[in-house]
């Protein structure tokens, strides 16, 4: 399932990013993908203090954001990487890779997210697009808003044809590894949110009882 | 989990099950369980006409109670089986068979069921006894009762000190075969039974999406 | 997984089914849906010859159609349903009921499939809206085609603004019950089919092996 | 499953948290359920260095008991809260928190636990309601007794009628979550503890292989 | 798991067996697998009298023989198959189909089982050769014994370099899928039929509770 | 499944180990195993600094290795210990232990394996032998070769009847706790590494997203 979230980054920090992201450094995206024959882009290199200091705003900002929480389930989130698709840039056909290597240990990717710091309508194509067999998902946000969606999907990112595209792409590692379940938790929670005190008590007891126990079966 | 249904069988049902038992031959228990240690009890000879009778009156009334249908999740249901214990008669500590062989091919019990015939006030004893590790639950229902409950429980019948126990026995095949599955949704299926009109159309949608993804998840 | 399949139906059999649907009465969708809210539609009355006539061509089009079988994996198919959508008419967001009582007993609804009978052009409005958390796919086929799709999602038809919408619907078991597993399978034999004979043949035997234990697996 | 273990604390044991019991402060049970409407008893105010050392002791008996060990396959346990109903207090039915939040990390709470100080005879009401499905178990334990079950259950403390209730409470993460998983090891176990050194040792040997086996694939 | 059975057929049925297939016809095996490059041996024309009555045999053997039954959890059986590898004959590595289509539906394989009709002794090569990685276990079995092991091995038939193999082949469908299952319950049921009754009537109820439990978890 | 992994030691470091085991203390078996009646043979007393020296030449040697890496998704491996079989030792068919106490948590024993020291022909007897139900493989390596095999099977080591077996013993736990989805992926991991090239960009980028989500689905 696919969930875009609003104002994950306030109007301030992403003035913040797109300042850093004017000094930084960028290197070719294969630093990190060596093999890849897909991936033709830049990636901020993550040794400058202003590049970790871009990676903090954003990892803080998905640490407070409510909905992502409720949504994916972190247990661990990849540091947020900025990502800039200069024109004819793009990130062809690939499935992301199962296992991130991380300093504390590997880290099984469940979740990606990209969170948008370029204004749309200040480049054209770029698109995160989204194979679900023979059909398509063409997504692109608002700045400050992130898309999170199961990283078992095969997507890409459209060529850029005009402007840059500038975005921060991260992992995360949930305590529900299976999607379909996830969703399924994340619904019934946003029910008992929004019509529990309607019920009556026993009702929203039961409710819970089930959330409760269909959370403990499915978290690992 | 333990459902006890009232009024399974009607008062006229009841009577008429109870001539049938005063009139139709019963045979030793270990009929149907030769290698029984723990079974002494008598149960109804089916190849009685009346007795396939008594069965009929009893499969009926499961068939038309809806709380059996959504609690159980039948798939197939063995033909009752009326059983007695007089004086003295007991069934000690036993695991139900998980495959009773059937006509049309083995059935595994997932529900076990018992119906009761006799008023609990005509016999003392004769509790069917749950053991859940060093707890215990005790059972002894109204006549037109019917008590189901997961055949994974090791339980027994204790010891008839006076009058007669007679009740009708069952074995279910459910289509949800796991036990804790089964009781969640037949938990959230209430809540929707009796919440769902007070909610926002919306939300009413999102609780349904989840049952039927469960039911499909859980159902074989 | 969406799978859209080209060319289930031949001109021919487009052009019978069209003269069939002008010519049969066709009911209130709320007949196999009565406690519906969502569901603002009709379909053909399955009583009369000619609409059963209109089943037996889709259902011998999906029974013959490659595509189909290799994605869908299909056990049981519940018979193609005439479906009709005038001006206005629309089907609510909803989930698709995970068990269809069938005459030779209850299936479990994994994949549902719309077959499109009316030309695109034709019609306005009416797209089969697949919501996928906050994103959402917009489906309209050529006459002839098929999509194919999980029935775990929530869906609805948009409202048809001019024209009339004219499709089959059906609802399949699945041999492969999960959708992840089903088009993980479906993918694997397509790499094999597309890729094999190029393989050196002990590789190519370690591919079938790998795709036999996963059949296996996943199958009931 | 549940299982009543004896003599968990010593009689010395017993007398010394009795006494840190009539020292401590006591809060509200909501300081650490704040959303809760079912919950009305009071909590040592764990900040205190006594309140601490009743942590230690119960923790320390657990961690020496063998049948805890046997039963819980514990992972990890969270400290033990004294807990006190007086009069007319009482925890209405609820379902105990999937994920418990502690300094070192979340944890799945797979097993509740209520370890006993005072003696039964000294309060009425208050005891441990288990609700299962319509049938319930009402429990009472000895002091230094502890009754340990499935987090998965719905349950309450009955009103304190007269006299006080004092008990610990604690949730343990197990190595096995599956309940029936774990009570199916707990009791071949058991089997071959008691049996194993009767039995031809290639039969032994085969049994501690099955044991062996449903562990692996068992825990996590 | 790998169950080699002895004396499946009775002398006089192999004496049978080995008349008929001296009168009947053979076809080349890629009568039933067009598509095979490994498959390199002739299979009975299953369509005269005589060879019926062969596979009629070799069922009524396995339908009657305990440890067949208890190994193999039968739920359907394919009709064996009389195969015979002459001189220089053989058949390559390759994984069994997952699925037998027949008339009354697919068969889904789980156990793969090789009926040995000729003296070992009276030819070389054409040991049942399976692979398990890079360790290989070679096959040889007296005439009447038969060798059951799971369908999910990459196996072989050697070249025959002398003298004939002749041996009927079958594939069942388990009522418990898993191999690894399987074989613990098969395991746990024979250590309960040899120790069962030197223990003691509470420890073996515990036991046959576990074995029922398990049974039920595992089979559909 | 059994992977014989060659050359995980180095001519020298075989050397290394030879010369540190003719120089450090052994000690009886069950020094690690105090209740078993099957184990008789001696290993090392892992006190030393020679001895923890030997360890670390193992541990570092697969750490290196790719095949082992590839193989076994190590999470974590016991540090391995030298063993020593003298003339009529043995260690009786047993179940390997399914949960190793190590000083930073319990390890579950997925993977064993053995290290070979002494040449093959330098001793007699000593294979390692697994049982497969009725069939047993026996299995003897060249110095510096390592065998890994699932710690769920029911082995043993036959008697030396001359000479001295040498070698070390380890535990592993792996990310993929199933040894028959670990072997899948580790196949269709070598089809990818083997054919990738030779296909078409899109088929290989699907089998890597079969790869990807396999791993994803099977790992913990």
């Amino acid at each position: 399932m696919f969930q875009m979230i609003k104002n994950v980054l306030t109007p301030q920090e992403i003035l913040e990013v797109r300042q850093i992201a004017s000094r930084v450094k960028f290197v070719d995206g294969k630093a990190t993908n060596p093999h890849s024959h897909a991936k033709n882009n830049l990636q901020m290199d993550i040794g400058q203090p202003e590049a970790q200091r871009a990676s903090q705003i954003a990892g803080a900002a998905m640490a407070r954001n409510e909905t992502f929480q409720n949504f994916v389930f972190p247990k661990r989130i990849a540091s947020p990487l900025l990502c800039r698709y200069d024109k004819e840039m793009n990130y062809g056909s690939h499935a992301d890779s199962p296992v991130i290597p991380l300093p504390n240990g590997p880290l099984r990717s469940d979740v990606s997210g990209t969170l948008f710091i370029a204004d749309p309508a200040s480049y054209e194509g770029g698109e995160l697009t989204v194979h679900l067999g023979t059909e398509v998902l063409r997504i692109k946000g608002e700045p400050g808003s992130m898309i999170v969606y199961p990283s078992t999907t095969l997507h890409e990112v459209a060529p850029v044809t005009s402007g840059q595209r500038l975005v921060f792409i991260t992992f995360i590692e949930s305590t529900i590894a299976d999607p379909a379940s996830r969703e399924l938790l994340f619904t019934l929670n946003e029910v008992h949110a929004l019509e529990g005190l309607k019920m009556d008590w026993q009702n929203r007891t039961r409710l819970q009882y089930v959330i409760a126990n269909l959370h403990r079966n499915w978290m690992s």
